[in-house]
């Protein structure tokens, strides 16, 4: 099976074509999406999800929305791009690369005000097209950076689905173990299931058994035990939004990892590229926290719901990895360590 | 709906009845089992599961094994009696009450080797009764113990199920929570899902709601939000085995929630009847754990496959949590402190 792109812009239909993630790793499903609801939907329903994959999905989407765009004054233009802007961003509130590539494409427009609009739209093709190709080599550096935090032969355990499936390609955190494996390495990795979503057995074991590397799949509640027997060296896991402070927001389990990671004393790593810092944020009480609906627990991926009529369901997203429990931080320009307020400050 | 025990013997028709846990929440089934074949069938796949309630169900069925030994001779007697004993207690390996349960009914039929083999099936029977009857009066003693060390209004975490069906009434975790609740006490309960078998939404949150205690379902990879958000002010789980040194061996992911709650400075108490307590095991290295079907993980409960095939799968279903991070161990002849090897020694 020839594994697509995860997102990607087709000039000629004027489309953005995804991987349809929720119907993996049953089916390699492409969508075609040109209308605004369906992109939105795909990102709510994480169709395409990911960090720098909804970043990229985002800011396509915007430039479809920029290209429909009929008329030849720039305000009434701005007005409905900016529209269509805000109405991408609302379709998640954590990770901050959805902000931050939809932010880029605004600034294009802006930046070329004064020029016609169909070469604007052209820009901001160009621009969508800078995301789609600085995402490759953001990954492919964090790639370089965290290879050389680890070494042949060890465990590594990964969390939720930091892979190719969450960026353009190669993915942040599980890029390090791409490159080891294009460079003859043997990496054990152990990748944690990731409920309610399941992106780790769903996605993460099935990028990584793809390309034949020694892949692992262990229930969230196996990881104290799998790192107590000696199994794990290192952990890498991806990162939604990380603060001026360098606490890491990421799927909620994570800042469980990390805890567990400091009591048996093994480096935890979290992998981000540089748009995925936010200086603005001080610290991670500051993150807006996505709540899903509580059927994802109870009923989502069963024959039968699995949870009795009438009991509470808990169901936040993400939670937030304190700094502390942080080891270091891998981006596409070096290894960030702490005192991260510095590291950041001067990054 | 009528809750029936979680398991009982019928004289009448000479079965073990259990409730068929594998069918909870959805479904309320009762099954009779006569057959030896089925007795043990039930056990190896938590359609009856909980250390004590295992154990109880092993006595139930060594009885009803005795029973239709038909000789006169006790030599003969006990070379059957000895082979259904051996053969039920291979049915699951960690739990210590399961032998325990069944070196009782030896004990019982040695003991009174010079009597009519009809004398010694009905003190087989005597002896399969006190133990479900001591199993009830045990568990209501360790809610006593436990409740005086928790207080009105307070968030409860708790995992896996150790209540009313992994025992024959009341649990052990959550024995404290039920007769709190009878005293008026409102605890916020939280349980965690407990995968791969789901024994936390399934059970716990089943038997919870059914009694109107406010109940709060979440992934396994939530408490260390939950925690940190200040929702937990102790944790209750059951055990499946305690060593001399305090060692605790429980459901899978346990040694993770004790890491957590030392962590974020909340209190982890174990409940375990004091056969529960091995003072045979030193540590909890000592300790089988039993490995199950990968299967139980990548499809058991889902509608399709979720994970890809060729995936390795790690399924322990148990982990031990290291003596360091309980607080205490509660048992029916009161609460244990630290050091355990001292306070499990004088027991």
């Amino acid at each position: 099976m020839t594994v697509p792109e995860t997102v990607a812009l087709d000039d000629e239909t004027g489309a953005l074509v995804i991987i349809d993630q929720t119907k993996l790793p049953g089916e390699m499903k492409l969508l075609r999406l040109t209308k605004q609801e369906d992109i939105w939907r795909a990102i709510y329903t994480l169709q395409v999800r990911g960090a720098p994959a909804i970043g990229v999905a985002a800011a396509i989407g915007l430039y479809l929305a920029a290209k429909e765009i009929k008329c030849d004054d720039f305000g009434e233009f701005y007005a409905r791009f900016k529209s269509a802007k805000d109405y991408l961003a609302s379709a998640r509130p954590t990770a901050v690369n959805l902000f931050w590539a939809l932010d880029r494409m605004d600034g294009a427009a802006l930046e070329n005000a004064h020029k016609p609009i169909a070469e604007i739209k052209t820009l901001l093709r160009a621009e969508a097209a800078a995301i789609i190709e600085e995402d490759i080599s953001v990954c492919k550096s964090i790639g370089e950076h965290g290879l050389g935090l680890i070494k042949d032969g060890q465990g590594i355990l990964t969390y939720c689905n930091a892979g190719r499936f969450a960026a353009v390609k190669y993915g942040t955190a599980l890029a390090p173990i791409y490159l080891g494996h294009e460079r003859g390495y043997n990496f054990k990795i152990y990748t944690c299931e990731t409920r309610p979503l399941l992106q780790g057995a769903r996605l993460t074991a099935f990028e990584l058994c793809e390309k034949g590397i020694d892949t692992t799949l262990i229930c969230d509640n196996m990881v104290s035990q799998i790192m107590k027997s000696g199994r794990v060296q290192a952990v890498f896991t991806g990162c939604d939004r990380v603060a001026a402070n360098g606490d890491a927001c990421n799927k909620i389990g994570t800042s469980g990892v990390a805890v567990l990671a400091k009591h048996y004393g093994i480096p935890f790593y979290v992998c981000a590229p540089v748009s995925t810092i936010d200086k603005a944020t001080p610290n991670g009480d500051a993150i807006t926290i996505e709540e899903r609906p509580g059927e994802e627990v109870t009923d989502m991926w069963y024959k039968n719901r699995m949870a009795p009529e009438g009991v509470k369901i808990y169901n936040s997203a993400f939670d937030v990895t304190c700094h502390e429990l942080i080891t270091a931080i891998v981006t596409e320009r070096g290894v960030l360590y702490p005192p991260y307020s510095d590291s950041i400050r001067i990054l």
